[in-house]
């Protein structure tokens, strides 16, 4: 984990990771097909390769599953546990200036959660599998969530695709 | 928190709660009209009530919010921190039947983590206060993130209004 500090960047006051309020449990590992140096920009990068990925829930979980669908929508949340957490401003290579953690969906966050909408492509509820269309996150990145897509609850008020 | 378990409900072989693996530092508070007994059931509702919500983040936390704007959705993510995390199959009231965790909404769940898509109303960086246009959560549940709702990795693919 890098502690450098980019031009334009702004650390914390403190560090968050000394701050621990409360505890998560991983409940399964992402199994896909990137590692560090080959993964995709993005979500839609990844969808683009045309390559799938997978959650295997770790045991216990499978009975959690019931009632998903395959083609349904789900949000997978997960952990990126090798970023640092004390930034406030972040100076990323992509934006046009610096910008504060919570105006960015960096992994670089006090608490360096990520989450990503994607589709159920197969179910596997006694094994605890469940294939997904894409991801862009590491081989063996821990998954803390899983959660049903729900329109009422994840678009914005009067959404609508020319917005 | 009740340890009741109702018809139809399943128990995990383990309770999350023991087997903590990474911590979270809360961030800030939400400030909400809701308090036990009565709290909207849902943001729909929420929102019908007219009433907006009020984010005060932690001291520290105010540049953090560079570069978002009111009128911008986020996706706020806050900690449940009363419900308990030990079901795989729940049987709630509104539900056709039991279904299982990551099949629900329920801040019952293995790492009780909520969000909601809001609108940002107000912004005062130098306080530290988010003005949203509603929220379904008690008064004083703790924020444990704030991120910029993006169309490209928050909507599912392909998504349109008729789907």
């Amino acid at each position: 984990m890098s502690d450098e500090i980019r031009p334009g960047e702004e650390q914390l006051p403190f560090d968050p990771a000394d701050r621990i309020e409360a505890g998560l449990s991983f409940v399964g590992t992402i199994r896909s097909p990137w590692s560090k140096g080959g993964c995709p920009r993005n979500i839609s990068r990844a969808r683009e390769t045309g390559k799938g990925a997978r959650i295997e829930l770790c045991p216990g979980y499978g009975r959690a599953l019931l009632g998903l669908k395959v083609g349904q929508p789900v949000i997978a949340v997960y952990w990126m546990h090798r970023s640092r957490r004390d930034l406030a401003v972040q100076a990323p290579g992509h934006a046009d200036g610096p910008r504060g953690t919570f105006a960015l969906r960096s992994p670089v966050r006090p608490n360096p959660l990520a989450m990503s909408t994607v589709m159920i492509t197969s179910l596997d509820a006694e094994a605890g599998v469940i294939g997904i269309d894409a991801i862009d996150v590491f081989d063996g990145t821990p998954l803390i969530d899983l959660k049903p897509w729900l329109s009422t609850v994840d678009l914005p008020p009067g959404w609508t695709p020319d917005t």
